[in-house]
């Protein structure tokens, strides 16, 4: 990208959008960031197109100068694949916020990408439909599909690699292309879907996103409960999921995690290992399920499960959950939150889990640790003072050792944050020669390099 | 490929293999075809590698002297993804047969690509385990994964495509590629997996697949419910999934399918429009499911249920379901089984069953339909005699109907069958520019162009 390249590229821009090109400071500042650790770089431009031919004809424009490209959403990215590394032009997708189609017979919706899980859950209520897949931000869904992101729900719902059923995607030389028909499974060629859910951005943009709904279940129960050791929390867990118990959510918050929760929730539950459960189903069946877990619970040095009785308790519940971000920052003010996750085979989490807490505990660093532990998958957020170098460079080192450590046990260096910038350098040590796969496809479908170039891997 | 490169070639692989290279005609000849209507074609070898590095090596030979390799299985495709077309080496993967591990505690097994269902399933019993795709042939793992296989059971466990955790494949290059870690989820890069599930051999040969067990459920109840009418049949099944019911199999006959079935299996299904069911959960659960889908069938014409009471009824009620081709060749003697498939979203399966049922009923042909109607998704199996042009000619009749049918309903030309050689004029008309992604996508992996050539798109 040169000087000259991004001013025609402006130029060509505004033409094309008027006051929907933006080179203010502000606006600049605004997209220069994403909700990771990671540093911010301000775009040269941000382009609000109010169309797919919109978006389209931004990437045409871009594609001509050769000047980057990166998707907006709702900033919610946490390994930096949202932060405009290289300048160039951020598409935000504001104006792209309809929900296109439900299909209550098809259990199904097709959305415009910058509709978020909450506008779409608020729009299906009435049918009796949600859409399941909750990362706690309430993210855009094309961004959540990007990242292949997935939640607390995944353990029974599965992730956006299970959610999508088809894309609408800008390709880097501006062609418009829908990744798949409606049909619920298809063997009629590659899966283009799978393909650019998870991409970050790097092989085109989505402009819509075909999802799958879920019934609203007959019945729901979410229920807490404290452990004795965080041992026993995980292996409640691990023992759970093998003996196929369709949980709709089981969440572990680790003792420091759950005391940054009470502070800032203003609750009171005992500060030790905790599991958050949430059981869905026929009335009979959830019964059953949180019968058969309270029992394994209990084997395992867990106290009776304190019950959210009622869509209340429950919604507060799970809103203290996600408000684990602010709970951590609140915590030590003035720090920085670096989040990370990683994800292993259920049957080494709880290894991988106690190795990471004994690290803790022998560090001055302070970082709570909550998880999707059905999914085998689980966080850590470090608190930490951006200008202490002693401090930066613990979390590094803590991080390098979580990492390494779910690589050997035959995980992921992330289970749903993605590799943004964050996880570059994982990616060979994960991955292998797939990185090189990865880089032949990703030169194939954008030989120029300007769709989120600098993220996931060095084209 | 040249006839100097071909034998090349042959003398590589030659001196690679000795006598584990076939030239002779029985071998070729044995290779020559898949289990479609379409016409076979000899490959020019046979190489029986006994391990990844060895299909390395074969691949490499091919790749220096410029020719096809087609991967092989158990020959039991359905739309000429198995035929070489193009000649070339056919690379029979029946060494590659062992079962490497398999996890209880992580519900899950990593096989050879020529372990066929039947054995892994055996292999796993006994830990009340079971792998759940069920494509009615014992086909290789490998191959099911290449052909994004489905069946009777993905209504409730998914097809390969949520069932393969990570596969090993060996590239157009040779270089050996593992496409992802054991975690059940991963953000971490493209989704190599799900880009080599269903590729058809275009992209690579799979050599290994790491797949998700299920546990063996508490309790099966199977049972057989007649119709009225067979918009009946079809709208009990639409109405079942609309309402969430988690049926393991539903699985539509209609009446000339039945007969069939009757007649080669020995059974006495009165001949009508038919659905067989299964249930899987807890004994309450499998109590409550049937009885909801018991009254949506009463509403809507059904009888009451015929149960197949105990293990062996069970096996031998879905024997019967799965040898329909069979039954279907000894309906008339001397014909060709044509068997195609299509799959449309579940809200307009009624009117593309109903009216292909209009179509077969109006012409001279027979061609029973039977289908995982739960996905949406069922077969036409066209009895044709090949010698006959008339013949021929109205089966490719209302086989372009049908497809255009499942097409103009935003469904798929193939919910599992593939696309082969036979289904490769409708890739264009279902993906559009999708095609080209795809194309770019097979260059930039296999330049050379010596991977199942000539199958799926034209590259």
């Amino acid at each position: 990208m040169t000087a000259t390249g991004v001013q025609s590229a402006i130029a060509d821009l505004r033409a094309l959008l008027g006051d929907r090109l933006s080179t203010s400071e502000a606006v600049r500042d605004h997209h220069a960031h994403d909700e990771s650790w990671h540093p911010p770089h301000r775009p040269d431009a941000v382009a609000f197109p109010a169309s797919d031919a919109e978006v389209a004809a931004v990437v045409r424009a871009c594609a001509a100068h050769r000047v980057p490209v990166v998707a907006y959403g709702t900033g919610t990215a946490l390994e930096g694949a949202g932060i405009p590394e290289r300048g160039g032009v951020v598409v935000d997708l504001q104006h792209l916020d309809r929900i296109l189609r439900v299909s209550a017979a098809d259990l199904d919706a097709t959305v415009q990408a910058r509709v978020t899980r909450d506008q779409l859950n608020a729009h299906v209520r009435d049918l009796g439909l949600f859409f399941p897949v909750d990362p706690g931000a309430d993210a855009s869904l094309g961004g959540m599909a990007a990242t292949r992101a997935s939640g607390t729900t995944a353990v029974r719902y599965g992730t956006m690699r299970e959610n999508v059923l088809g894309l609408t995607v800008v390709l880097a030389d501006g062609r418009i292309v829908r990744t798949s028909r409606r049909a619920r499974k298809s063997a009629a060629g590659y899966d283009l879907t799978r393909l650019f859910v998870g991409s970050e951005g790097t092989l085109g943009i989505i402009t819509e996103v075909t999802l799958r709904l879920a019934g609203v279940p007959e019945a729901v129960a979410a229920a807490v409960c404290s452990f004795d050791t965080l041992a026993g929390a995980v292996n409640t867990v691990i023992q759970t999921i093998q003996l196929g118990v369709p949980v709709a959510r089981v969440e572990l918050l680790d003792d420091v995690q759950v005391d940054a929760v009470n502070r800032f929730s203003g609750l009171a539950h005992p500060v030790r290992d905790t599991l958050f459960l949430e059981f869905h189903g026929s009335a009979t069946g959830v019964r059953e399920d949180a019968e058969l877990v309270q029992q394994i619970a209990a084997e395992h040095g867990g106290g009776s499960f304190a019950w959210a009785e009622g869509h209340e308790a429950r919604q507060r519940l799970w809103a203290a959950r996600h408000d684990v971000a602010y709970a951590n920052k609140a915590l030590r003010p003035g720090c920085g939150l670096w989040a990370t996750d990683v994800c292993v085979p259920i049957s080494r989490l709880a290894d991988c889990i106690l190795e990471t807490k004994r690290d803790l505990q022998a560090s001055f660093l302070t970082a709570p640790i909550v998880g999707h532990v059905g999914d085998g998958n689980f966080h850590l957020c470090f608190l930490v003072r951006r200008d202490d170098p002693r401090e930066v460079a613990e979390a590094e080192r803590l991080h390098e050792r979580l990492v390494a450590r779910a690589l050997a046990m035959d995980g992921t260096c992330s289970g749903e944050h993605g590799i943004g910038t964050g996880k570059m350098r994982f990616l060979e040590a994960e991955h292998g020669e797939g990185v090189d796969v990865m880089r032949a496809v990703k030169r194939a479908l954008d030989p120029l390099g300007i769709m989120n170039p600098g993220k996931v891997f060095h084209s």
